[in-house]
């Protein structure tokens, strides 16, 4: 085993390799947003897309140009050309250059047998392939990675032909060597040893890239690493096609916390729980509790015996400290945990909740209501504020929602119809107004808006950033509830509300109606909120 | 590393240590349905549960007498004796003597600083603790297995202090020395050299009992086996506290399939999609689509690239063959699928389209543009099958909707009301109808029946199992698209339908649309359709 204290380094291809998961589906803003909390995170390298495969990629890469990072370094990833007279026109190459990105990834074939049979050409033709396209886009000026696909299981098979395409990359003036398992289903004894006879014959730094068929990318990856790989692939949350690409948020700590290694950017890590949650959040996918580090329930006790042990002393019971990775210890002694609970967010967010009073009682016996209700405040904490404010008697709703409306038509031979009409009071007046939109929620959010802005035309700066819809007890079908998260902005701050009822409509009225109340109730309040979160 | 080739034995503990999972419940007669599905697939023990600890358990192993097994031995699970001077009277082991199983597994503490700070006594108290409490048990008639609690830990802190609690366990008569990785945080290469220690000391088959704090749960059963481990605890689908247990599903096809080591009574795994599925369900947990060996997506193929080759040669793409483990290849119809995976999925579903026609070019093209709204067919097979058929004209719709009204009011002095109205026509018939709902999708849905059924009386056993709404452009806030997913069932099939508008009741009419539309196609059809799932 090589012994190195070689920094590692880091590169994500959730935006690539992740997007071919199933139900995976990012926009380019999506992309856009990622790529630059990956940035802020620490990541070596972002691999932005396949610029060829697909329009989407094409665009993110255009619009990537705007991006300025403080660290990472950006890459276009494609495959080698398809026919070795042509490399200098290959649409594929062309199109990894037109992205404008410093470094380009391609992928070669090193398993013989698809060279062979999916290729349909020799195994010196395949050589001259990987050799001429990675050495024509180094001589445009890029630094070229080469991903060997298949390596793992090309090596086993025919480890003279997989060493000999590496060899051509290598000639070819490519600065990584990345050994893939395409196919996930290495263990991790076959990559220590595999790995280590690799670098003993080639002379750049050798990466991983590992797919989780096997319930081992994680393990293949730290293998490699302790195999003397500088250089380690992967997506947040392991995002990717089947089973997944080797998770980054696992293979991190384990490599700083577990194997004190460095990497080349990354200091601390304590945003890794953020970072694991916003890429959820943009995915719109619930966030894996059971998530190893950075999941709600890593570090939390339940088995009533060792509880006020654990209190007493954490490491005992704990494999790290979760400050570390930006989580937190949770006791889950149902009662005490609630209340303490809520006590500490309602400090977070500056409120001075009455010391075990009746009052008390009642705020946790209402919060608890509501969470049974399917309430959920993690992404909607304007709500949760509003709430607890409501609760000691700090505020007042702005308005009040007497009736609802809300009529939808539509027929083959004529205009489709989405309109609602609100009957709202402010103070002693009562408006009854209606307002045609593009669907029935936005009809009704611009009735809302039509309703109050001569009241209060400061809500006019009010812009919906994010709606999101969650379908509870998604078994009962067409009349299960629904909760609705709603992201608001002012240009300057977003913040999030809910709401929760079998009927949609009803569900984003009361999301909205919080966002207005939070809106103008923080603008009225002296000291600005402690929980709103700059944009950017 | 030690060679051997000694069979493996299995060893569950879903109904003890996977209880300690957050959400986890389990009623008894869930955790006898479990028992006996676990022996029928060829578990070598099984773990009832915790006798002293709680009640429920208590009922388990009173109630478990009356399973018969074929092959498993239940096990009760408990620590050992508080105090040497009453090792006879411990209510704990009394308790586990009264759950009349014939293996007993107790835990004690291998860790030093445990023993001293949790426990408060000193090194030969609890060697003795451990020495005495095992003996007891052994004299009783019972086999006794002893779970090294927090060994790796232990060892790695004290190695004399925790080998000595283990010799102590192997002269009280322990016939199984089971290392627990209870905090989870090991690493592979510390297990595969700490397992080796141990077994170079103690003279009775050594177990592993690792937990997935750092994601290597797996990995670390299976570097215990390659260092010479014959017994693995573990759970279904790994699940257990904080991060769950290591999961048996990945462990056991690993260990047959990779390292080709045999089990003392599984033979095949054909069955191990379905025990994943079973206790999913009995858990009411949704499967992990993703999970390796098992999950809906293990064996799904996206990247339009390779589906071609893919269905050329399947070893080339898959680590194992699906049906091995009772899974099985997918080819999923994306935005980024070419022509050859629409004509792939066609294929599957039986339906052949024409050859490099303008026809098949104007398929491409209209699934390409359904793509681009906002449509994805990845959980909604049956709405592309329609689409399929429909273009080849072998599928004119049963019904027509000509005009739907949708009517919501709610206010603060009336019942609210949801209410659907629509025009449907069926054959030369026009049905004029309405119904009130749960919500202005449940209203709609049941109008729809209302019209039909007198027409299709075959409709009434459509149930919808799942409603799914997901936002697209969500930076649109209210006025955003949504994809609506649904899943019905007839009792026997289940299939998925999709519906795409800005009108999330549009979305939802035309996911429904779909539903009864393929219902009723697939019957009239003299072949029942290809992709229809069979329930359970």
């Amino acid at each position: 085993m090589t012994v190195t204290t070689k920094k590692i380094e880091l590169y994500d291809t959730t935006l690539r390799d992740g997007t071919q998961g199933e139900h995976i589906n990012l926009s380019v803003q999506d992309k856009l947003l990622i790529a630059q909390k990956l940035d802020e995170f620490g990541m070596d390298y972002i691999e932005g897309g396949w610029p060829s495969s697909n329009p989407k990629d094409e665009e993110f890469f255009i619009k990537a140009r705007q991006l300025s990072f403080k660290h990472a370094r950006l890459t276009a990833f494609g495959s080698t050309a398809r026919f070795v007279k042509s490399v200098e026109s290959d649409p594929n190459l062309l199109g990894l250059l037109h992205s404008e990105t410093p470094v380009i990834t391609i992928f070669g074939k090193t398993w013989q047998a698809h060279s062979e049979k999916s290729l349909g050409i020799s195994d010196e033709e395949n050589a001259e392939l990987i050799y001429r396209s990675v050495a024509f886009l180094k001589q445009q000026g890029r630094e070229v990675f080469f991903d060997a696909e298949h390596f793992f299981d090309g090596y086993k098979n025919n480890p003279e032909f997989a060493l000999k395409m590496l060899l051509s990359a290598v000639e070819g003036g490519a600065s990584r060597i990345v050994l893939c398992d395409t196919n996930g289903g290495s263990l991790p004894h076959e990559v220590t040893d595999i790995v280590s006879r690799v670098l003993a014959v080639t002379g750049v730094p050798v990466g991983i890239h590992s797919h989780n068929d096997g319930d081992l990318a994680v393990a293949n990856s730290i293998a490699s690493v302790m195999a003397g790989a500088t250089h380690i692939q992967g997506t947040i949350n392991g995002i990717g096609e089947r089973c997944g690409n080797a998770n980054l948020i696992s293979i991190i700590p384990n490599v700083m916390l577990k194997l004190q290694r460095s990497f080349t950017f990354v200091e601390h890590l304590t945003q890794l729980t953020s970072l694991s949650k916003f890429v959820y959040e943009i995915l719109n996918m619930p966030s894996n509790t059971r998530a190893p580090f950075v999941g709600k329930s890593a570090f939390a006790h339940k088995g009533g015996i060792h509880v006020s042990a654990v209190m007493k002393e954490s490491s005992l019971y704990e494999h790290i400290n979760p400050t570390q990775v930006g989580n937190r210890q949770r006791v889950l002694v149902s009662e005490l945990a609630g209340q303490s609970n809520i006590r500490y967010k309602a400090h977070e967010l500056g409120i001075t909740l009455p010391e075990k009073s009746e009052l008390f009682k009642n705020i946790v016996h209402h919060i608890k209501e509501l969470e049974h209700e399917g309430y959920q405040f993690d992404g909607a904490e304007a709500s949760f504020e509003l709430l607890l404010h409501k609760e000691i008697g700090n505020f007042k709703p702005f308005f009040e929602v007497l009736e609802t409306k809300v009529h939808i038509e539509s027929s083959k031979n004529a205009k489709n119809v989405d309109q609602a009409v609100l009957k709202v009071r402010v103070g002693e007046e009562i408006e009854h107004i209606a307002a045609d939109g593009d669907g029935p929620v936005n009809a009704l959010d611009k009735a809302l808006r039509k309703a109050l802005i001569h009241f209060y035309p400061e809500i006019k700066s009010i812009k919906l950033v994010d709606y999101k819809v969650r379908v509870l007890e998604e078994k009962r079908g067409t009349s299960a509830k629904v909760r609705v998260l709603i992201e608001s902005s002012n240009g300057r701050f977003t913040w999030g509300t809910v709401g929760v009822s079998t009927n949609i409509i009803e569900a984003s009225l009361h999301a909205l109606e919080d966002s207005m109340n939070y809106h103008l109730f923080t603008l009225k309040a002296s000291a600005p909120a402690a929980k709103q979160v700059p944009q950017g």
